[in-house]
């Protein structure tokens, strides 16, 4: 069996202009960065905006264990089988972050056959976008603690400072910090910590952007600390937002990339869903309604995390709702859920959970059962998708799928994208379109 | 008179790939960022490695003002004025750091009429290689700090750490830090400091790597901390180096961009004069060597410091001396070496510093005197370039090139490249090739 | 009305030495400091050791206002009342610490014509017991420290430092600490913080030893921090109990004042009832019983803290239990405690809390109800004394002392001691002469 | 050979009653502390006022070695000497810091048989006198951060916070520290460090104090700190001087101890000469000189330390000028400033150094010479002692009495001091007796 990163070397990548192009994207709006991603230029908003809206598809899951259970494998690979099946799709995810990279977890560009490419630069710097949030980030804590030094005319009171700093990288020394020791050429002297990029308030304000003058007022609203009689202290107040927005003037073009079946992937923002809305962005979003018939997105964490955030807060800032959600599970994470086993990163999995054992499935459906309630009661239908393993038993599947399907779910099919790519989720395909086919009685619950 | 960013504006671009042809580089070796921007791939160094190699022209300076004398100025518009007159020419400069970009001293393309552009790409992320070497060298910090928290089994004293973080701002409460504060789970606690990314010794040895096997064994030697008996702690020893050498795998890519007058422009690393060899990247230098009959460099600050380094480290590591040094000297900075004014960036100029004033530059000629000695000690051939002021009277200029031309000088002429681009540095550019058509005798001092 | 500094001022003090030998202490057991205070050489131990104990008399009280309700008052008081009904009685009190002297609570002498002389003196350094407590401590930190500079044989981990340095002083800004910046000589780096000297581990345990050789040996076992591997890091492991013991030698000697009507008090240690034990210490108890009928002595805070440590910690290790409580309260309290008031230190006293208002103190009264419940689940016999204002009314008085005996008390009584001295307390004094020749059954609870 | 402690254990000491009555001190004006020492109340300087003055030594010596040369046993055992043949003298010496007396070099009591008794308490808390000026130095450094901490009304810069804590140990990382750290409760955040308290202002300021009114007054003029346009802010403007006075109200009265030989030794204050004026008392001095026909008083390190400070700073604070001045010097130390040895304290002493070797002395005696001139400079007159060792050769000690008288010395005595007490200096006492008969030309250098 291939490693996949193996299976990312095999890969044969077309270049990114042939990609823009059967995809929709104009030649002059297409912005290369090297011969495998591109930009997207904003200016195709414009051209593009009166074009009838594809179908939303938003890809969730149960409660994963920490090996993830397959949402991106299933958003890219679902992409690509649509496509396969004849509907002009496309996937829309987060850029990874090298926190993760470098760690236990690893990259973020999916798995097996149903992967992004090329891998590599997808999970280092990619066109550097999280470099300019990280420089956006910090170029306001400069402003911040440069406008204490300076006079502190705003009257900031310095304990009150709540913006962090931000930097790519897991470097837990930094999560608690004393900055400007030593005199008084270094002030502010003050307790700070660091934060990963992808926890950055900016990295959440870019996703949820329209364009850039959204961008710029939104970053002026920040609020980095209070005054000493207890006012909030903005990034507009002190004269950062500018500088910000000027930082992230090519960072707020969504990215373009190719699944290993050369179909296109739009890769924009990463913030991470457990400290923020943990979505894609608003803007690559927008743009495949535009161009495709099927936006496949995903949302970080279970249902109960992600999809939330999606729903309450992506969605209403964005005034699109979804048409549909797919919702992930694994046989193995259903056995978790019984209670009887602990899954953890980096260590051997535990033997007897691959063996089959209907009965502890059963102890574990609940956590499913209780998402897909969750997911209705936004009024949207689901669809469980099984990311099915060679260990699982037909016993166990067969299972799964008549309680989902009691519970309420639309339908409940296997996949195999992981070991198949696309070919492997046409099932899944075609009861996607079929749920997205019905009327939306979408609902926000906050 | 138009701003620099005007003039920036106006400039009529050509697309990437046709600068990269006209120069030679073949299309599968220019990677595009872009419409403007390129890295060329370093898959061109075995195509052109039998080629004869140009002219290598080095632009240094007297003793600057705050404000700058007008080398970059030099170097860009000297390329331009050699292609004017026939000769194949390429300049290679250094990318800007976004410190000075947000400060007083402002961006690094050159200025007037003789500027490398687009310029506000080039001045912010350009091809993100300053934030590339950000993540390289603080990967290296926090593995550094990860090997004391899970064990230290170099044993290595946290009170030699002596591998300070980076950030490519100017952020002054980082000056000196402590981390690790709050608990065991933040370990280790350490005082710490962050430089500008300029600064950073990864920075250095990019700049100085010949290809990505030789960056990999350079920052694998790099030293970090010492043990408890007083070892060093090598970043080989931390594991690091692979994973930083990875994180460099584009930064090492020259990146090409054009002049004003649309001539190629290599614009790769840049190390500080002050803490660093200051110099542009060797692979750049190279590459221009092979495809170009005149390749114009600059070092940074005065000949004594700037060129200095050039001669004595980067020449000696690059196995290639210059043929010429060309000086550049202004009246306004001759009249400061007198002794009689200040000059501050940030603050209005003297006014007494633009009127004619033949005695007060006399005075301070022993800066420019001594400058030319220096580089001849080195056996090269030296131009003095008097980059000229509208201010500047006749008297004065002939004042200086006589004192030029008897403490030695090949030539002095005077350059107009900033008001008028290549065509008002085409004497200078003719003294350039008379000097370099001299057989050199270059010898190291150090 | 004089202040109660006038009133100290006033005093007409004998020499120490006569007050000792009223008392029954030899000349050469007497160790005079100035004329009017002494310490008690501990070789009185072993001459009076057969004696009969007296009766062990504790005062305790209500759930105070910020105020304080008067147990050091009635502490003194009660003793000198003793005194004048022809009982040889002491009482047994605490040492001030500086931090409330210098705050808003202020001294620690009684009050009014309830005090001990010279309040000055008493309130400053005193014998210098604080100061040798803090000695001792802070050495104990040195010594910790200075293992962890010269090798740290013992494989401390420094994250598990768990003794700070103590300082007789409020000072806010080493609540939080680090310690050991700048370099490695001034190592360990670790993060500390100081307490007030009457929150030491050494305070408590001096309080609780019975000589020097029983100190020696507490000391050496308190735990300051932990091994690598988990094992607690004792001040007898860091060889430092030995050199603390020295430097407590005066200090374990009791002190020897008198009240204002020149009875005999012995003051001795100071812990705070909040984070130790809260009582003065068993040494001074011993001394007294052997010498006197009765020993008076109270306990921090209210009963359900301070009796409360006094029952289970003192009593235990002192192998004594008392004869009778004396439960104080006052009409403002049980005002404040019906929830309808706020009472803060150095801010002006509600007026509507000194106007007659029975119904609100009835809805006080619980508070006195359950203390004396908590008094009596320990086995013995309480006695309330009501420390009587001028703005209290005969019909609060009554309402309080009929609740008080319904709730098995065995006397009520109201005291003047503040006001009248001695002569104020003699129905106090009976009330408690009766209750403590009943025969008591103590227990503990904890 | 008995150690200097059990010589001190050895010790017959009569009350200090009785010392202080043949002293001529009247019973009211001595304050025991316990039964061996005493304060001397300060109602005695009215009393004494128009009583002629004593003669006026200063004991100094040549450069030490680490291991000192002797200078308080010589300074003890010269007053005993005086008393043995009839002249009333007392020696002023110098409390004890804890930070030696538990570190290498130990306690300040002198040595052999020239001691002050009893050595124990002398060496550790004594009468609270270093204490009390911890106790006043750290409430100082309290208001100040406290007056940051409510408002800041005095605008005081906090970056230049010139006023440590201090505490009476040696303790490594409190060299230097940040406070305030956690949150704005513990405010002001900023950095510090903790002295020793010897080398606290307060101990200065209380050795050159004439009365407790003066006291006051020079407490209230330290300046702790600036405000942030440059003016210094004085403790008084803080409303601590106040404070710190009542803090001192004990220690300012001068300590009265007896030697060995029972003949009485004043001990008061402590300041350090590496960063105070180093020598003990005014008052103690005064109080001498009006009891006594001779005050011998010793001051830190070299002549050209210690004696410089105590002409030019304490002599003119005290508006009175010394009669003689004895220079301590001993065969060994000269023979390390031959430059030929190292000696450490802690460390075994060199063989060599204790083998007669003429020639080794003499190519050290440079020191001494250079030390006798420095004190004829200031026109008074120089009697050299001997501090002698059984290891001495006598060429040796001829060969530098012969050196002494030549540059000048009144007399040049070998002294026995340390093993045989007074009666080992009855030749110095003779010696000084003489050379302080001589008219005085007393002259400041600064």
């Amino acid at each position: 069996m291939l490693s996949d990163l193996e299976i990312s070397h095999k890969a044969d990548l077309k270049p990114i202009q042939e990609i823009a192009a059967s995809f929709g994207i104009a030649k002059v709006e297409i912005e290369p960065y090297g011969s495998d991603i591109g930009k997207i230029n904003l200016s195709i908003l414009k051209r593009i905006d009166d074009r009838p809206l594809g179908k939303y598809v938003l890809v969730t899951a149960i409660t994963p264990t920490p090996l993830g259970e397959g949402k991106t494998v299933t958003t890219i690979g679902l992409s690509m089988a649509l496509n396969r099946i004849g509907k002009k799709a496309v996937c829309t995810i987060r850029q990874p972050s090298m926190g993760p990279t470098f760690g236990i977890k690893g990259g973020a560009a999916g798995g097996g056959y149903s992967q992004v490419v090329p891998m590599d630069r997808f999970n280092l710097h990619f066109t550097g976008d999280v470099h300019a949030v990280s420089s956006a980030h910090n170029l306001l804590a400069a402003f911040l603690d440069n406008h204490l030094y300076h006079g502190n005319v705003l009257d900031i009171d310095p304990y009150t400072i709540g913006w962090p700093r931000v930097i790519d990288m897991s470097d837990r020394p930094l999560r608690q910090v004393m900055v400007g020791l030593g005199s008084k050429s270094n002030a502010p002297l003050h307790e700070s910590k660091w934060d990963i990029t992808a926890a950055s308030e900016v990295m959440a304000v870019l996703g949820l952007s329209h364009n850039l003058h959204d961008l710029r007022s939104r970053l002026g609203r920040i609020i980095t600390a209070f005054t000493q009689d207890g006012k909030p202290v903005t990034a507009e107040m002190l004269k950062a937002a500018g500088a910000m927005a000027v930082l992230l003037k090519e960072a707020i073009k969504p990215n373009l990339i190719q699944t290993l079946e050369n179909t296109p992937a739009l890769v924009h923002t990463g913030p991470f869903a457990n400290i923020a809305h943990g979505n894609s962005s608003i803007l690559a979003d927008k743009i495949g309604l535009r161009l495709a018939d099927f936006v496949v997105t995903e949302s970080g964490f279970g249902a109960d995390i992600g999809a939330e955030k999606f729903f309450n807060i992506k969605c209403r800032q964005m005034e699109k709702t979804p048409d549909v959600a797919v919702l992930v599970c694994t046989i193995r994470a259903l056995k978790m859920h019984s209670g009887k086993f602990k899954v953890a990163a980096g260590k051997p999995l535990d033997v007897e959970l691959i063996k089959p054992a209907p009965a502890v499935v059963e102890e574990g459906l609940g956590n499913l059962l209780k998402q897909i309630e969750n997911v209705q009661l936004h009024g949207i239908p689901v669809v469980v998708a099984i990311n099915r393993f060679d260990t699982d038993s037909q016993e166990e599947l067969e299972l799964v799928k008549a309680a989902a399907l009691k519970a309420g779910a639309q339908a409940a099919v296997e996949s195999e994208l992981w070991a198949r790519g696309g070919v492997g989720g046409e099932a899944l395909a075609w009861a996607v379109i079929e749920a997205a086919s019905k009327p939306s009685h979408f609902q926000y619950l906050y």
